[in-house]
């Protein structure tokens, strides 16, 4: 085996064997391959693309390259939820609660933000005594606890992904649909998922702008997933606006037990019943159900409090406080400090998700490089979303940080007119945006 | 400037500015660019191409990212001639005493050979004393001393080329025809050459396959020469068998030689006075050439003894020594070691120039690394060329070592199996193939 030749076999639309495959994950792992041959080869990839088999190997050798996740000691299939990113996706905090209160297992390894995107462990770390590092060999006992856990991925699962981002980062070859599916799937694999639930996110503020896109991303990953034995279901969701009405990672965490509490945002709702319908469907809880008996039985525990009830036993069972009237105690209070208003009457035509969650980073609420850190009580809360109608001087949204950030007045207005920049209007009425996209998995390749 | 977006433009297709070819030139030169951006750059290359105003900025950035050989203290045109490299290619120890014959001062940086390609330094170091290393400084006065002088390339020449060539070379991205074509002419440029004639060899030993990629990077030169003004003549001669019937360093010296005296093989004779024509025609002598006046001027030096004397008062000015009988003394003699013949009648449909090389460097004429030394008196005389009819037990070539090589038998007849690999016969006539596929300028891009 001879990287060069790999790097050529691409190069010319080849077919890679399965040994060429686990040569070049395992000569990134153990270094022996260069970096320029490395990012000669994904670039190569990029163009040409991988074959279903090619992908699962690579997926497979990844997953495989590190530690791998035992999750055998809690009985039951162990079903995975993921999100490819979005501004005010504060999905998993909800979906979770949700499904453990119906019976099924959640061990889940979590992930930080970077940039516009914020991670789930961020969000909660904004609690009061919060701890995001719990040991593996301790699930069993948490699950027992509160039927949850959920920890920040330890370095050590799929170390060959982790070198193969990093390096993609910086070479222009992060946009290959072969490349982000292995990616994803790697890490959900070495995290010890038996079913896997993917939200692949779709529009301004995700990274696949396309719906076609999200389908061909959504197409690879399942059909890995089959290949691999750990069947996924994707949703396609839309993010050209932000998800909700809160971005940042106290406001997120406050708008996700309104939800859990049955008073959140529809659109919320909505994705959120659409996951955990999807989860409970790959689970054993010892019934089978159909769509929408799964969705109607998620909902119902927004309802009936079981919901709400599961995330604040799981905020405690992590150390984190509560205030004396039940609801999580914020490490920072959010100020409100300005506020942006429509200029004329019209109907809200776009809210980019991108440009709030730049606004949002700006105010403190993301980190630019992995070095920043975070104000907990940064970010913006929406008034109004894609199809209302608005008059002119009606508050659109307001910039919030927390009771410390050092912001002056000239740094929260350049935030407000970032997001102003992502807000149009029409004279028109305009339809609310449909949440949920599609719902893919290995028998129905069409969206639902 | 940023090396991250100037790739995903590239991989985009998006056409770059003189300013990011640039910046990346200079990145390449100073080592600011990171070895795995630049390979994942080259390989997006490889997939998108570039335009002719890009090559010709890449061209021009990489012959000043160095040293630039001023010849201007030389008067007249200086022409300079390359061969994109083939097996048996001694055309410039035979083309250059043509034209400084007839009075074009030739001042050449020649390389060395690697592989199954030879370099024309190499050959002429296999003469007893020749010296390889001539100061630019005492260019001019050799030059008034026999008309011409030739040197082995210095390292400060176009360094940011042969950093880009030394990591194209282990990260598959050497068959680009931009790539290639901006190598060459930036290497050219830095020589100091006004006009440049180009052998792009094409077929089995070549590195050009086909004829449509020799005339693709031919007219990419000749573009690149037409905006740098440097015009440039390209003539795409046949690589399929070998040229001429020697083929190793010291055999090589001396059939240029009878080349020169009008006592050569043919085809080495048409090659070398096609691309003497072509010199002739970019020089500034004094009168003006029609191609086949300029080509019968060529051919007359080989007849009346000017080429061959001023090619033996070239050797002697650059320190070679010659025998009492006026030739050329040679580090190491030639042993015949073994012979291949034919085993049936036929006539000779191939000698495919690739495995009479492989088989010659195997013998100890060629480098396999840059660390190898060269066996000057090894190599391969062919008997025979394709088109000819041979008998069975015919001798079809001849395998030689140097005096002290220390290949033992079973080494001297792997090398003659990887030559007879090489030979095909057929029952029916075969016709000698054409030397000479197409002479391409920027007058006539179409073959002649």
């Amino acid at each position: 085996m001879n990287m060069q030749e790999i790097i050529q076999d691409k190069r010319d639309g080849g077919e890679l064997s399965d040994e060429a495959i686990r040569f070049f994950v395992s000569g990134v792992t153990d270094r022996s391959i260069p970096d320029y041959q490395t990012a000669a080869f994904l670039m190569a990839i990029v163009f040409r693309g991988m074959t279903e088999r090619e992908m699962t190997t690579l997926t497979l050798e990844m997953a495989y390259s590190g530690d791998v996740c035992d999750l055998s000691g809690i009985p039951g299939t162990k079903v995975d939820k993921h999100s490819s990113g979005g501004v005010g996706d504060k999905c998993t905090m909800i979906v979770l609660p949700i499904v453990a209160s119906l019976g099924v297992p959640i061990a889940k390894l979590s992930g930080r933000g970077l940039g516009f995107t914020g991670g789930t462990i961020d969000k909660l770390e904004s609690i009061r005594g919060f701890k995001t590092s719990i040991p593996i060999s301790s699930f069993v006992e948490q699950i027992k606890k509160c039927g949850m856990v959920l920890s920040g991925q330890t370095p050590e699962l799929a170390p060959a992904d982790k070198y193969l981002y990093a390096l993609r980062d910086v070479t222009g070859t992060v946009q290959s649909i072969p490349l982000i599916a292995s990616s994803i799937m790697s890490k959900k694999i070495a995290g010890g998922a038996d079913a896997i639930v993917l939200d692949v996110t779709c529009g301004a503020g995700a990274f696949m702008k396309e719906e076609s896109s999200a389908k061909e991303l959504s197409r690879a990953m399942i059909r890995i997933g089959a290949i691999a034995g750990r069947p996924v279901t994707c949703v396609i969701s839309s993010m050209e606006q932000p998800l909700g009405f809160a971005v940042g990672n106290a406001l997120e965490v406050q708008e996700a037990l309104e939800v859990l509490s049955g008073k959140g945002p529809s659109d919320v709702e909505e994705v959120c019943c659409t996951l955990a319908a999807a989860m409970l469907r790959r689970s054993d809880v010892g019934r089978t159900y159909t769509f929408d008996e799964a969705y109607s039985a998620a909902r119902e525990t927004l309802r009936d409090g079981r919901a709400a009830s599961r995330f604040l036993a799981f905020i405690q069972a992590q150390g984190g406080s509560l205030e004396s009237d039940g609801t999580p105690s914020f490490t920072e209070q959010s100020v409100l400090r300005s506020e942006l208003t429509a200029e004329k009457d019209g109907y809200i035509k776009t809210i980019d998700a991108l440009r709030i969650g730049e606004a949002s980073m700006r105010l403190g609420a993301g980190r630019k490089t992995k070095e920043d850190a975070i104000d907990m009580g940064a970010g913006i809360t929406l008034r109004h979303k894609v199809g209302d109608y608005v008059r002119a001087g009606d508050i659109l949204l307001s910039a919030y940080t927390g009771t410390s950030s050092e912001l002056g007045e000239e740094e929260i207005l350049d935030a407000l007119a970032i997001a102003k920049e992502g807000i149009s209007f029409s004279d028109a009425a305009i339809e609310a945006p449909k949440e949920i996209l599609a719902i893919l998995d290995e028998n129905t390749v069409n969206p639902f």
